[in-house]
């Protein structure tokens, strides 16, 4: 059933308009810019062509099957475009109307009437208050918001909010290397729910990571068994707003979610693998670390800093992250030190300043993070930079090299920031190479911790 | 005393060469790029010219005063350096050098050393292990690392770190716009302190905010003391890192912090003014703020999101952070559903979706804003937005409406991504227009909430 959502062989999009402006039209366009393969049909009274494509009536007048319905049409219409649906045998749909469950008593009561009307048509349905699905690896889309086509990767997406098929999908195919498997924008969920889509990934193979954003689940043993069963062969990282009584009232306007207790939920999520995460950013950021690195055997981070600051900063944020830096070994040591000046003394965290001025950087980072890897009570390893035309050498080649010969190990960066142009620069060595780079020490080191977390819960499993 | 570190009229540099790529040379490359106008003395053995200015032997062979002397030497020649000061009556000197108290026992003798041969040559020394100072008022510049002038603004930096007057500042210059009065980095602090930098900046006109990045300071009390006179008259943000074991021991490293208790040190900061944050990205998030935004009247924030899911992080985020979210008043309610469909309702924070969808982007988030800012129990605004073709608009002219409409009242906001280009866009035409942008929703909460901490401590002094 799910394969409808995201691979259907053909997909209807009522509310496409002659007019190339009406959100309708967006989806169809979006189609056409991924390049999907499969049938697009068009739906408008007026039938005609709409963007090159043959539009009809309803979906009663389409010769052939529709595999997924696209109602991008008022509220007031749901229930008789599910009638039509039902007629039509199109047996699954997303509903892209808001003003349901997210919107008072009214909209609430609204909802139950879209539920029993896709119950008697035998429709499943994505939403109210859904953008619906994207499957990089076929170009489908259902988006409302205009996407450019954005690359494949392990990363998948399930979420109530819209955000990840509109401002944060165009992020993604502008700047992110990692690439995304599906996105799913659950919207109200007064059908389809994380739980359905969650499982459909677990067995999914172009899914290697899922994030979750949830604003509350209906049956949390349910959800919290389902979680710890995917997490048994791909990690899951979740968001769920809900700390404050005012983050509840808002999540239950949003998506009429079921307000709970978010310390129980997230008590009982912390028994799974799951990697729960405070906000987006961490959650990219860590379902990035899980698309690009190994899972580390321990804890014990080393970290190599051009910023004697970031030693500190980084130890600081180690300890908060459940994470140890032991200390440089006498072998460690010996091997760093050579060729530097007698007072030269390293740590973990190591300061290179004074052997980057002795070596450069390449020879600098280099021996650091060799002597390090080659520890075996290190298990990863961090590297800080900052940028400036003193500071340029052939960083990726340096990482590659330690991670060629420590493939088990996985190395973060962080370049603590530099000229815009410089930035982007790094920026597309470093993660075109796929080694992670954050922009600050705490952000790293939150990723590691959640390769840690995870890697270790996968070890208690066995 | 001070000023000859950041408004010298004439400076020195040892260490500069005939060879361009020597680290001598490029504070003197920056200088002239920085367009300073004073006079430029670089040393040699050789005498001769360098980078097309006249080189000396020696400071005892400039003819005219030398207000500062920076010393890109090594650790060995430090002290006969400043006894050659002394001799030619030079009162200041700037010492790159690394290999001092950060460098174990030994460099620390050294380091007595050179405090020794700096009181008996009457001159007050800053570093070793700095990079000394940056003033834009002036073109004034003695870092080591290659930078681009860079605007004038109202945030002055103290810190032990050289990222500051490295990728810090490079990344400053091409991409923010707020623009920075002073830059000190301390390094070892062998002699000056953030105590005289930050009584200098006290009564510095160009400087509304202290950022400040301490490992440890000497006399604790005298430092709270000065902390809490300064931020009568502008906000002090502070990074202190040492939270851990490790921490503390690599700022000992870095530049032979004095240990101390972290927690004592910050529970005696936190009754000063002082706004302590995480790292160096709250570090300048606050400070952005501050640039930018009047001070507010209390702790509630007015939150209008093109996102349902931002409105429950932010409430979160909110509560973190110790800021309320006020409900809408039935005035506000009134006036920012008219015209809307009837079942359209908004609460704080309110999720504007389905305004947007109504009346469009300026329209709707216009109406939101205006309605929350017309609230007395309302003081300051955060507006959330995602970046797509269909949320284009003139944003930077509707937040400006509403400033002009309620000056006293700041106004931030967040926006959630989009293409990288059209971010570009966004962030300068926001922040041109000196409107504080936010990555992410939890970032620009705690900058209202430093925003907050301070007015509040403030009022209560009065």
């Amino acid at each position: 059933m799910m394969d409808a959502f995201f691979s259907p062989g053909s997909v209807a999009i009522a509310g496409a308009s002659k007019s190339l402006m009406k959100l309708g039209n967006v989806p169809i366009d979006n189609l056409l810019r991924f390049g999907y393969q499969g049938r697009i049909v068009p739906l408008n009274p007026d039938g005609g062509e709409i963007m090159g494509l043959r539009a009809y009536p309803s979906l009663e007048d389409v010769e052939g099957s529709v595999d997924l319905a696209v109602a991008v049409i008022p509220r007031e219409n749901i229930c008789s475009f599910l009638d039509s649906c039902g007629r039509a045998g199109v047996r699954n749909a997303i509903i892209t109307a808001a003003g349901f469950a997210d919107a008072g008593e009214v909209g609430a009561s609204l909802q139950r009437d879209v539920e029993a009307a896709a119950k008697r048509n035998s429709v499943r349905i994505m939403g109210p208050n859904s953008i619906g699905t994207i499957n990089t690896a076929v170009g489908f889309v259902t988006s409302i918001i205009t996407l450019d086509a954005m690359p494949s990767g392990p990363v998948s997406v399930v979420a109530q909010s819209g955000l990840f098929a509109a401002g944060f999908a165009r992020w993604m195919s502008s700047s992110q290397c990692y690439g995304l498997a599906k996105v799913a924008c659950l919207g109200n969920k007064a059908d389809i729910s994380e739980m359905d889509v969650l499982a459909y990934l677990e067995d999914d193979p172009a899914t290697g990571v899922v994030a979750l954003h949830t604003e509350g689940v209906e049956d949390g043993r349910s959800f919290v068994d389902l979680v710890a069963r995917v997490s048994l062969c791909k990690p899951v990282v979740v968001v769920k707003p809900g700390s404050s009584e005012a983050g509840r009232t808002a999540a239950q306007s949003h998506t009429g979610a079921l307000a709970g207790s978010h310390e129980v939920f997230m008590g009982a999520l912390a028994q799974t693998g799951a990697v729960p995460v405070g906000d987006f950013e961490e959650m990219f950021d860590c379902a990035k670390a899980f698309a690009y690195c190994p899972l580390p055997a321990g804890n014990r981070l080393g970290v190599v800093s051009v910023t004697g600051a970031g030693c500190s900063l980084a130890a600081d944020a180690c300890e908060a992250r459940g994470l140890t830096v032991p200390p440089l070994s006498r072998e460690s040591l010996r091997y760093a030190t050579e060729g530097l000046p007698a007072w030269a003394s390293f740590n973990n965290p190591a300061d290179i300043w004074a052997a980057i001025m002795a070596e450069g950087n390449a020879g600098a980072y280099y021996k650091l993070l060799h002597a390090m890897a080659s520890q075996d009570d290190i298990d990863m390893l961090l590297a800080v930079f900052t940028i400036a035309p003193q500071f340029e050498f052939d960083v990726a080649g340096v990482i590659d090299r330690i991670r060629v010969e420590f493939p088990e190990k996985p190395v973060l960066t962080t370049v603590l920031w530099g000229a815009s142009d410089d930035s982007r620069r790094w920026f597309e060595s470093l993660e075109g190479a796929r080694i992670p780079m954050y922009p600050s020490i705490e952000r790293a080191v939150a990723a590691a911790g959640a390769l840690n977390r995870y890697s270790s819960w996968l070890r208690r499993q066995r």
